[in-house]
């Protein structure tokens, strides 16, 4: 089973973008949009993740403040309670955590520290070739026994 | 192999929002955020689609227009060169097709009318699943082939 160490080992580190609480919405967008990325972690020393802000969020900010929402600050729209991940745990738990929680980024973290950010799409490309895998496997076993 | 005509008669039809091209952002933003999707589908007659907006477009316009982007209406920020995909579609084609263009939403179009979306989120669910039995049966045959 592929762990979320090795996904993070292939992954390109610059993705794991940060913001601090005290910076703006419209901060948080330009980022978004500029690494088109769904997700920016929210954090003031850059080592423990005190939130995660996505799209998501954003628009619904958008939705409940209109205008406004370009100066608020990230820690009032940011979610609080960020499921995150261990390098240990593997591509299917991860994505079985995200689906059931309906969420998109899980922050990774090792000794309370935020060593990376897993997105959904990384654990389902992840998922499928593990099954792709498994099943050409299969497929050999069977040709093999004839 | 699922196609799309059988995840559109297993999916909640209330999912497919739209709004027509002069609708401003800020409506735009009030749907995603109150059915909780990524995409609404830009359609003046509610047949044809002109175009689609996506959480990651209101993103992006946020983050080049700022506060002006409340008032501006859809059709200057949505997708206009839309995707579809057809009820006879594989769910394995749709996903591939979606992962290549790096979107997340499809209109499903038959006969030149709309007749509903697909969401990256359901191809991904329908494919898995499909791996999964593909799998089991590979098992099976082993299994009675003792």
């Amino acid at each position: 089973m592929v762990t979320v160490r090795r996904m993070l080992d292939t992954k390109r580190l610059e993705m794991v973008v940060m913001v601090t609480p005290e910076e703006t919405v419209a901060d948080a967008a330009a980022l978004l949009a500029q690494h088109d990325i769904g997700a920016v972690i929210v954090s003031s020393d850059g080592r423990t993740a005190e939130g995660i802000l996505s799209e998501r969020d954003v628009i619904q900010g958008l939705a409940a403040r209109g205008a406004s929402l370009i100066e608020t600050p990230v820690s009032e729209l940011m979610t609080r309670d960020v499921i995150a991940c261990h390098p240990q745990d593997t591509a299917l738990s991860v994505l079985e955590r995200m689906t059931e929680g309906r969420f998109r980024h899980m922050p990774v973290v090792e000794n309370g520290e935020l060593v990376g950010m897993i997105s959904i799409r990384d654990a389902v490309r992840v998922r499928m070739e593990e099954m792709e895998k498994e099943n050409s496997s299969l497929v050999g076993m069977i040709a093999n026994s004839w």
